[in-house]
């Protein structure tokens, strides 16, 4: 089955707001099992409008709409999309009975023209809003489905998951289930020569997606039930841990950070931060987990050498002779860090994000990871090479998160060396 | 002129990614006077881009793409745009060169499939991309234009304003030119009583943007020549001056960060963070603008008590009797950050930031800001509101950014109280 989602707003394609309804009908609708193969966004204009909807007729089986329910003369979607399918409106006491009581709860009277929100398919049916005033409402002909949905994703979304995916489910002969695994530390390309022929399957499906330094793994499997889909998905992970197990920090949609501040608590240690050029970024994210106060405690965001040296003991002569992007200086800003901050573990970065600030020995996107458990000491050079500021620090707090997460869980960090291998 | 924008990639079709290009690409377009009517996105897949090109081609004079550029030989939008349009793609050594650099850069060697993006029109043209390997290109055929760009939106937002605006303003006989008010402190729903009238404007026209506790204005003039359209925009910023002055914090889309970085460097000044709900989000956005280190050298990530403590010298006592949420902690904390980097000034965060830790007397979205230059520290409550744990972040480190703008520049800030009058 295929669907097709189309947006309706002046405002989407002026920019003013960010689509995320789309992503979230894009996932959902994936989930169930329906291929959309296409998305479209309109204005809040009848001829267009019409114009969309019967070309989506002839490619799609299902039309998801949102946006264009609003009380005003120029939210048309309704009117339009009845027309397309052969359908007319009526009027709902019922829907104008919650519209009402929707208003008395915020202290307010019922505009007058809120009764066009209370118009309902004729032939088609309709879903009550518990968050708005507009009803989602759904028309069917010649085996095509039409479900218009209100635009606020605070009432979309609720809409969605308690009326209309039961609603599309009615019937359904198959569920698709997904496990998503999360990997740091290997690229897309190496992905690619590992794992490809994965990829290449028909079910489960296998996809990958890239993110500065990281990479998810999203494994989609269809079955009679829940279980017997999960189970698929759970069989064909395990042909990514046996050849790229090493990689894999995670499972679900949680993040680096969520992955590391779990390894923290499972394992009872605290961790602490010193950063130079990622400027609070790693803390940031780290922070951004609730609960990570339990394990998280000090940051130190050195940008000046002086703070280098004030906060985290660095020596002044270390950075005199190599410079503050060094690994002996990154190995000195983990220990320091450790160290201020009674912490068990510790990791430091220092680099170079660009624009300007390159030199040919130390060019742009060039990173020192420092990372320290107790005595223990590594050192990681990062090449993250010519890319913009906001990428190279993204990748450079994600192997930092990363290799705070292989020394509290005692696994090795690829590519890194023990600081008392480096020349003083 | 009309415009379209088509977004290639089967994970946006999944939900996969958020679809910012497109809303970049949106807003981008209409300050530049095209008449967005479309938006479409499509999956890698050869004869359904080509239909939407071939659809696009008939109802839009200027397609804009975002995506399938990439080396694999699923990635078919140049191909498949320059058969519609009539050309044929031919290789480039100097595209070649810039890849083996880009490589070069991150310390690897070039892959093979990456001779595919060394590929460009042999009758449209090509921009070099600073940011990665894929060079944008442009069509041209019976008075209709296409630009392709990568999807990576580090890669694409430089290439758009460096390159394609620049590109698509020549022979204009009116151009548009932008300026953007960026203010903090001010409401949406306030902005609108107060400045409403100024949306409603034929030329220039104005819109406004809201963030997380900032607002963005952007007026737009159309006039034959650039200096007599921004000689409009700036006429009309008058307005948004006289009304709204106050909340103004600077022009561009330069953002919070970058105008407090500016104001430290004018005033010769240097700036400290003490962070503790924030978690380090203030210095990041601070260290986000190159040249920071100019100005800021160091930041506290004080997320324990001990950390308040030890870094900061906040007193176990107040710590104590009011609770790390509190006016008396965050001054300490400001006042502190200061004296401990030698810094002229300092801002603190310490809050309520969700989803649990809320009480009735200190609610999820409380946060107090402390501020402090030499002897004069300011405190100041903010209440965020039950909102998300990023929202919250975001809206927090906004005002922290603006009143240590405020102090920098010695103009008051609303709603502050000198940490003097608050009882110990």
């Amino acid at each position: 089955m295929t669907a097709e989602i189309i947006c309706v707003g002046t405002e989407l394609l002026l920019g003013d707001i960010l689509n995320t309804n789309a992503r979230f009908l894009a996932r959902r609708l994936a989930a169930l099992g329906f291929d959309v193969l296409h998305q479209q966004v309109v204005g809040d204009n009848p001829a267009r409008l019409e114009a969309a909807v019967r070309q989506a007729m002839e490619r799609s089986d299902l039309l998801v709409f949102s946006g264009g329910l609003g009380p005003t003369a120029d939210d048309l979607t309704k009117e339009t999309v009845a027309r397309c399918f052969g359908d007319e409106m009526r009027y709902e006491p019922a829907v104008m009975e919650s519209i009402r009581a929707f208003f008395a709860s915020t202290g307010r009277t019922t505009p007058a023209n809120n009764e066009k929100q209370a118009m309902v398919p004729a032939k088609g049916g309709w879903f009550e809003n518990p968050n708005g005033t507009a009803p989602a409402v759904w028309f069917e002909a010649r085996g095509r489905r039409a479900v218009l949905l209100p635009g606020p994703p605070g009432e979309l979304e609720p809409l969605w998951k308690s009326a209309v995916e039961p609603f599309l489910q009615k019937g359904q002969r198959r569920v698709l289930k997904s496990l998503v695994l999360g990997l740091c530390g290997i690229g897309e390309s190496h992905a690619e020569e590992l794992l490809g022929h994965l990829f290449r399957n028909e079910n489960p499906t296998a996809a990958v997606y890239a993110k500065p330094a990281e990479l998810t793994i999203r494994i989609t499997a269809a079955a009679p039930d829940e279980a017997q889909a999960l189970a698929a998905c759970r069989d064909y992970a395990q042909n990514f841990y046996r050849l790229a197990g090493q990689y894999i920090y995670g499972e679900g949609e949680q993040g680096l950070e969520q992955a590391l501040v779990e390894a923290l608590a499972q394992k009872g240690l605290t961790l602490a931060t010193a950063e130079s050029c990622t400027g609070g970024l790693v803390s940031q994210r780290i922070t951004a987990v609730p609960g990570a106060s339990e394990v998280f405690g000090f940051g130190f965001v050195t940008y000046a050498n002086e703070a280098k040296q004030k906060l985290l003991g660095v020596g002044v002569d270390t950075l005199a002779k190599h410079g503050a992007v060094s690994p002996q200086v990154a190995a000195a800003m983990a220990a320091g860090a450790a160290r201020a901050a009674g912490a068990d573990v510790a990791v430091a970065l220092t680099g170079i994000a660009g624009p300007g600030g390159g030199t040919p020995e130390k060019p742009v996107g060039l990173v020192w990871l420092g990372a320290a458990r107790g005595d223990q000491v590594f050192v990681k050079r990062l090449d993250i090479g010519r890319r913009d500021r906001a990428t190279i620090r993204r990748a450079a707090s994600s192997n930092a998160l990363d290799a705070a997460r292989r020394l509290v869980l005692g696994l090795p960090i690829p590519g890194a060396l023990r600081a008392q291998d480096i020349p003083e």
